[in-house]
C-alpha cells in the first residue's frame, strides 16, 4: 500500500470467484508499483444491485478507476461503464468453449458514448490493465511517474541477449 | 390487437432506433397471430436507470416476456435476465464490422444461472423471438395454440413443390 | 419429483450417451426447483423415426416444454422445433474439435418461423435451460415462481464481498 | 447404374426457393453432362414431413443420389443422411450473416456414422456437387465416364496461358 | 477384407504416418462393412511424384473411389481431385493450433469443376468418408446395399432409451 | 478549442490518410467537450522514425494521452505502448477483407508489461477513445468532469421511449 | 543475381483470370523498380499438368522467383514449393464467402519441410509478394537495393504530417 | 557452422525467452544445411531500442535474413521490415487464448510496402523460415543449392508407402 501521491484509489472488480487467479495479476502489479487497490467480487449477472451501488457510488467513495474482469458474455465493464463516468478497464478473463473470444467481443464492441478500455484475454490483460491505471493516475503524480518509468526500465534491462537452453 | 385469451403481456425492448428494422419483425409476427406486445426502446448502455426501472417493474406491469435485442456488445438480454426472473428472449442485431458475430456471443454465452434465450442474428432472429413468446403463450392459451397451429401450417402448405424461375 | 404446482411435463432429450454429463445439468436444476423432468435419448441422426415418434407425439404425452441437446452438426433442436409447436430449448454441447462453434451455429441459426431458444455452450447452457424452462412453467404457477424467486435470490446471496485466496 | 445416355436419377432438393440460384448450378452442370436431375423443394424445417416422405421413398422411386442445399442452422442435408441410406450431397448455401460458416458448419461436422458429402459454400459448390454426382454415377457407366473427362479436358483447355487485360 | 460383391478397390491415402490414427478409422469401417481397401501414405508436399503417380494410375490400378486425409494446409484431396475423375473424398485431420478449421477450408473450398467431398473434421469425419465409399459402392452392390443398411439398423438399435450414470 | 483547465495535450494520430474517416470521431467528440486534440499522421511502418521521435518526444511536448488508430496488422498503437509510458488509447480501424478482426487483434493482444487501451472496430471505438480520454483528464479537472456529465445525460436524454417508423 | 536492371527472371502466376486484378499488382510494383516479371496463368485444379511442367522446368528455364496467388482452397502456391526448391511467394486472393480467410491458411499453414512465404490478403498482399521478391534479388544486386531504398525513401517522404478533410 | 559458401549471414530474432522452444526450430534446420545464423532476443515492446538498433544496423553488420518470431500481438516481424529493407520472415508463435491465430494476422496482414513473409503457425513456421532463409541463400550459392536439393530428397525418401501401426 503505497501512500502520499498514490492516495488514488483504484477498484478491481469481478464477476466471480474464478476470475480472481486472473484478475490477482492486476493487483499485483500495481502493489508492486506502490498503488493501492480494493478488490470486490461484483457480478453483473448475479448481484445486479451490488453493481449499481458499486457504480452509482464509486466517485463518491473516492474510487477514481475500475478495473473490471469477467468472461463468457462479459457484461460487467460496460455495465460499470454505462453507470458512472469514471474510466472504466475491461480484462476479457478466458473461457472454456471459446478461450476468451467470447468475453473479448462482449466487453470491446461497445457502443459510441459508453466507452470501455479493453486489454488482451487471461493474465497479461489483467497485467496490462493494472499497468494501465497506474500510468493514469501517473499523470497527476510525478513520484509514481517515476516508479513507473523505473518498472518499464527494469523490465527492459531484463531481457537477455539471447535465449538459454 | 388480440383480446381475450391473448392478454398477456410481451414487452419487445431494444437497444437504439437502429435495432427496430430488426425489431419489428418480431412485433409483425406477434400480431398476425393476435398477440399484444408493446414496444420500447430501452438501452442498457445509455438509459440503464430506465433498463433497471422497466425489468424490476414488468411483472408489476403484467408483463410476462420479454424480448429484447441488441447489437454489438449487446448487453440489454442479458442485463434484463439478471434483473428479473421473467423470461427474457434475446435477439442478436447484426452489427456492422463483425456481422452480428459479437451480438450473438454476447447474448448466448450468459454464465449458469442467468438464462437468456437467444434466437438467430438478424430479422430471422426477431421473427422467431416474437413465435416463440407466443408458443409460451399458448402453453396456457389454447385459441393461440390454435392459431400459432394454423400459421405453421399454413407456412408448410406454402412451400411450392418445385422452385421457379 | 415434484407434484401439485408442478404436474407439467418437462422433456429433457440428447442426441448421445455422451451429451448426458453436460445435460445432466439441466435435470439437477430442474430438480432443485421442484419440477418433474423426462430424460431420454433421441438422436436426430441415428433414431430419426424416435425423434418423429417422440416429437408428433410430445403434445399428447403431456409434455409442455422440450429441452434438447446436441453437439458438432447439431440438428435435434432445430429438428424438434420443426415438428412441434411446443417451445423448444437448445443446448450446444461443447465438440471436440471446435469446441461447440459447430454445435452453436447449428442450433442457433435457425431461419424465421422454426425457433429453437438457444443457450450457452456446454453445462451453463445445460443449466440455463433447465432454469428457462421452469421460469416459463412458472408464468401459470405461483408457488413455482416463489421457488425460482428464492432460488435466484440465494444464488445472489452466496456471492462473497471479495475473493479468497 | 443408369441406361442410355442420362436415364440416372438425381434427385436436387433445397431448403427454400431463395436457394435455387445457388442450386441451379448443381442442375446445370448435370444437364452439361448429359445427366437428368429432378429439382425440389424440400424443406427440413418448414415440410419435415415432405422430407421424410422424399428420404423414405426415394429408393423406390429410382433415385440414386440426393444433392441438397440449405443454409443457416443447415439440416437438410444431415436428416436427408439420416434417413436413407443413399449418398447424399450437402451445398452450404452463402447465409447472409454469417457468409455461409454456419451453413458450412451444420452440414460438414454430421457425427460418425451418419456420412454427408460436403462441398464448398455457394456456387462453386453447387456446380461441384453436380459433378461429383456425375462422376458417382461414372463408374457404371463407361459413356458418361467419357463425357465427364471431355468436360474436364475441355476445361483444362480453355485456361488460358497469361491472362488479358 | 471381403471378396465376390466387394471387388471395387477404395483407397485409403494420407499425407503422413501422424494422419494414420484418424484415418484407420475409414478402413476399419470398411472392414466391417466387408469392403477391401488399400492404405498407402502419399504426400503432396513431400511426394509430389508419387501424388501424381498414384492419382494417374488409380484408374487403370482398379481403384474406383479414393479416400484422402491431411492436416493443415491440406493439399492431397484437392489435387488428387484435379488429377483423377475418380471421386475423391477428403477429411480434414485436426490440426495443432487450429484444430483442423485450416484443413477444413483447404479441404472443401474447392473452386467450381474439381469437386472434392469433405467430411468431418477427424475421426468422426474418417468413418463417415468409408461409410460414404461403401454408400457409392453399395450403388451397384445390391449385397454391400444389404450390409450397409444392416449396419445402420444396428446402430440405430444399439441406442439406449436413456442415459445412463 | 477549450482553454483553462483543459491545457492537457491529446494526440490522435493514425497510420494514413484512409484512417481520417474514423478517427475524426475522436476528434469531434472531444472537440464538443471542449479538449483540445493534435492530429497528425504517424506510420508504424512508412515512417517509423516518425513514430519515435513523436513518442519519444510526447512527453517533453506536453502531450498527456495518445488516441491511435490503425488497421490491419495495426503495430502503431502497441509500437506507441512500448515506447512512452503515456496511456495510449487504440482504435481498430475497420480493414476490408477481414472487417477489423486482424485489427483488433493486433492491439488488444499485447503481452504483459506493455498495456494499450483499445476500443470498439471503427468509429464507435473513435468516438469512444475520444471520450475515454475526457475522462481520464476529467479525474483531474472538475469543470471537464461536469462538461462530460453533462454530455452523458444529454445522450440520455435523447433516447425516445418508442421507436419510430 | 541479376544483371543489368532487370534481367532477374520473377514468375507471377496465378490460378485463374479471375486473380489478375489482384496479382497486377505485383507486376506493377516490380516494374516500378525495373524488374522483369513473367506473368502466367497455373491452375493447380484446371491445369495440374501445367503446374507441374512449369514448376519443375522453372530453375532451368532462368526463373529464381515464383510469385504465386490463389483464392478459396488455394493450393497452387503450396504445391510449387512441393515441386521445385526455389522460393516461392504466395498470395492469398479475396474469396467471396470468406473473404480469402480460406484462401490465407490454405498457403500459410504448410507444413514442416515445404515453405511458402505468404503475405497479406488481396492487393496489399500482391504489391508485397512483389516488392519482397525486389528484396530478395537485391540481395545480390546494388543497383536493384538502391532503387529499392530510394522507393522506400519516397514511401515514407509522401506521408503528410496531417489528414486532409 | 558452415563456411565458405554459407557466409552470409542470417539473424534469428524473438520477442522473448518463452519464443526460443519454437524458434530453436530454424536455427536446427539451418545448421543441418551447413548455413549460419545469429540467434538474439528483441523485443518490438520491451526493447524498442534494441530493436531499432538492431534493424537499422543490420545491413552494415552483414546481416542478408532476418528471421523474426512472436506470439499475440506480434509486432516484432513487421516492425524490422518497416526499418530495413532486408527480407524479414515472420513466425507466428502459438499463443495460449488465441492459439496463434492473433499472431498470425499482426504478422501477415501487413500493409502494400511492407513485406513481411510469413510462414506457418508455431515449430512448422519456424522451421519452413529457416529452410525459405536458406533457398533464399542458395539463389547465389550453389553448394547450398545442392545441399537444399539433398535436404529436400531425403525428406520425400523418407516417406514410408504405408502408415505403421
Amino acid at each position: 500500500m503505497a501512500e502520499g501521491a498514490n492516495k488514488a484509489k483504484i477498484a478491481i472488480v469481478m464477476g466471480s470467484q474464478s476470475d480472481w487467479p486472473t484478475m490477482r495479476c492486476a493487483a499485483e502489479v500495481l502493489q508492486e508499483l506502490g498503488v493501492e487497490s480494493d478488490v470486490r467480487i461484483v457480478s453483473a449477472h448475479r448481484t445486479p444491485d451490488r453493481m449499481y451501488d458499486f457504480a452509482r457510488g464509486a466517485e463518491a467513495e473516492g474510487i477514481r478507476l475500475i478495473i473490471a474482469g469477467a468472461g463468457g458474455a462479459a457484461h460487467l465493464p460496460g455495465m460499470l461503464s454505462a453507470l458512472t463516468h469514471l474510466p472504466v478497464l475491461g480484462v476479457p478473463v478466458q473461457s472454456k468453449a471459446l478461450s476468451g473470444q467470447d468475453s473479448l467481443l462482449s466487453i470491446v464492441q461497445m457502443p459510441a458514448g459508453i466507452p470501455t478500455a479493453t486489454f488482451a484475454i487471461g493474465e497479461a490483460g489483467a497485467t496490462n490493465a493494472g499497468l494501465y491505471a497506474a500510468a493514469i493516475l501517473a499523470l497527476g503524480d510525478p513520484a509514481l511517474t517515476q516508479r513507473l518509468k523505473d518498472w518499464r526500465a527494469a523490465r527492459t534491462e531484463s531481457v537477455s541477449e539471447r535465449p538459454e537452453g
